[in-house]
């Protein structure tokens, strides 16, 4: 049973801190680098990337909206072609500093409003599925959903991903805030194995769903992030060994 | 005799047309593609890659400081580190879109203000250095500069660019102004010939000055830009065949 | 029977060019400036308010989501609060070059993708409304929507605007492009009189649907532009001495 | 003897936070409210200056070359007229906010490296003249420097700045840094209390410089600000009451 542990990373802007980057990523097995368009920029793209080369972790273009003020959690309408351009330029500029650390592109990952559109909107689903094509890597995106679907109707890697430290509707839908909140690790590791040992996901009115979890995510700007992180490695560990 | 003809591309932002593509990318060998940083977008870049394919034209990127409401034709004081990281993104970014294309980059020339820096001060010439030397191509810049003097110290190659459709101060310097003006298209071509067939470029005093042409530009966003590409390519055509 | 002719100016951002702001300037009595968010700059908005005033012209505010890149046309989701902040925002930039030329903020229009939401969603109304109220000026809007309907609520002055360089649906909708088409000028000017004298608008399909026309918009970046403001305005003028 | 303190204030900029801003308010009389070109967004301009007005602080602009990623602290070349413009555009838009909580504009703050620049370059300090003569304030700045002069030639107010949290050079030059660096309260008090009482400004290298003191700078972004502050309002308040 393997399972991958992913987090949003480098999402620092010029003196803007965002993330304890360098406290998680000894956690993690895939580092999803904000490319400039929701956060991040040239400086951090790079120290990010070069950090995840010092903890041998894969790195994934964490690609959004236009949208840096917005932090790329407003969603906006767009149409295919320029939604697939916007996400391979973003892709293209964090491939420059893989190249510069000798590394390749391991997987792209739609942010914020893009994640969900990706997961609702057929056009969206397709803009993303356009730039993975052509960068010949696996999307990380929630299963069950249209953007799974789209994937797999056009033979596109997709890897499932549960969200450890999130809510879920009863309905199966991820909660999204603009801020996240603290969230007990115990919690978050016991959710973690819940969905990786027995494909179960219990929603915020305790229902018990299906999931599929090939990677857990864990996010960086959760105040208490790391510990979080820490606590979903070892429980994964722990199911391993077993 | 073999010289290059390259021209300022894919400056166009958003609604906002700048520059007469179409018409003159029939008579370059060189696209130099802005990247979003002094001009350009998603959308734009990835059309103009398409259409220098579509006319077997190299492409190149035309790499700026960051600053889109000043088109890249403010100076800033800004560190190598930062500077090479800049670059570095932009030329990922457009590597995005010849991935796409099927094509490979070909060169690297730094775009306004930072055409004069990487001229004048060695840590910008190192930083264009820095990038240049991940990505493995030419430069293009203004020979008998501090710029031309680092890439030759580091082992890096640098194609001597010259202007025919910019004004010359006598003491070898390049007059650039926010605006292109016209210039008479036998004036460009005549300053081409000068300069690739005797290796001579007569200032706006009346010097002839000894310079080196490995590739001759026009502005896109000067008014009468395809009618002095058309004439710069025709003279230059006749010099090959005698 | 008085009628204002407004017009979208300002829209040139740096060296990029939008609009025959010159052409057109003479022929309406209501200029509303773009304010930096979808289109302009500070170097822009002060000589269109300084050729604003040459002309005698009254000046508002073109305010717009935060998009540059799409020029506004782009819909986003975004709360009640952080809209009305945004357009304070622009407002309050305008009226700084408005104070350095001794004029006053005439009213205020929402730009492109703003426009149509605030015509149908309730808070994007309020969030104008908002703005409006703490500037004491009269919106321009599309008569008939949920916005004069919150602004009518809320004891605001609206000012019906109808488009005579835009087709309508059969149902009354706008019919917006990201960029505009060429209009017979006579056309336009037909449409303006049946609206303004008869109240009468003529659907693509041909209905006959009641209007209210207190202000004709001629857009600057239809490529005829001037000839239809200046059809308008002589239609108008007509009407008036009629 | 009465001086002011005064603080940069508003530069959270999106989910990105910024200072310590509901903590340093109560200590100071004066804010300078970002305005979006270094930091800030209409959401925290409009909260910083209903902060502001809850404490009963008095609020200015603290206006910035158009760098948002660079914090405003690179250097840029630029026009007179086109710097009168960006700052114009700036107080502008918090002139909005400060309608909108019904107060008016205190003074002009100079940011980062624009600051230098008004001290050092005639244009850029004539540009800031330009901008305050029009909404007739008076600007921080440090005396004893062109931006002074120039103020003074144009008769203009302003009002001499210090820094009792940033170290000196011994030719009287401030140190400015890219990030702020933690200092003694202790020291910023004595600094403080030098100045106003003594006129007396210690250099890192110990000499004893003369200065003039109207109002004491403490930076929202030291690591210990709000102690900063709090022992300099203590310090000058124990003056006053002498």
């Amino acid at each position: 049973m393997s399972v991958d542990i992913n987090c949003d990373m480098g999402e620092s802007f010029g003196l803007y801190k965002m993330g304890d980057d360098e406290g998680i990523m000894p956690f993690i097995t895939q580092a999803n680098v904000a490319c400039g368009f929701h956060g991040s920029d040239p400086n951090h793209m790079r120290s990010t990337v070069e950090l995840a080369k010092r903890h041998d972790v894969r790195v994934g273009a964490h690609v959004s909206l236009p949208d840096l003020p917005g932090f790329g959690r407003r969603e906006m309408k767009i149409e295919r072609g320029e939604m697939a351009n916007i996400i391979i330029y973003q892709i293209g500029a964090l491939n420059g500093f893989l190249r510069v650390a000798g590394m390749g592109l391991s997987h792209i990952k739609p942010h914020g409003a893009l994640y969900g559109m990706a997961a609702r909107e057929r056009h969206i689903a397709d803009a993303v599925a356009d730039a993975a094509q052509a960068f010949g890597v696996p999307i990380l995106g929630l299963a069950g959903t249209l953007h799974e679907e789209v994937f797999g109707e056009r033979g596109l890697e997709f890897q499932a991903e549960f969200f450890a430290d999130l809510d879920y509707a009863d309905d199966g839908r991820l909660i999204i805030t603009r801020e996240h909140e603290a969230v007990e690790p115990s919690v978050a590791a016991e959710r973690a194995i819940n969905a990786v040992r027995d494909g179960v996901n219990v929603t915020v009115g305790g229902k018990r769903l299906p999931v599929r979890a090939e990677t857990i995510c864990v996010h960086s700007d959760t105040p208490n992030a790391v510990a979080i992180a820490k606590a979903v490695r070892d429980a994964l560990s722990t199911l391993k060994a077993a």
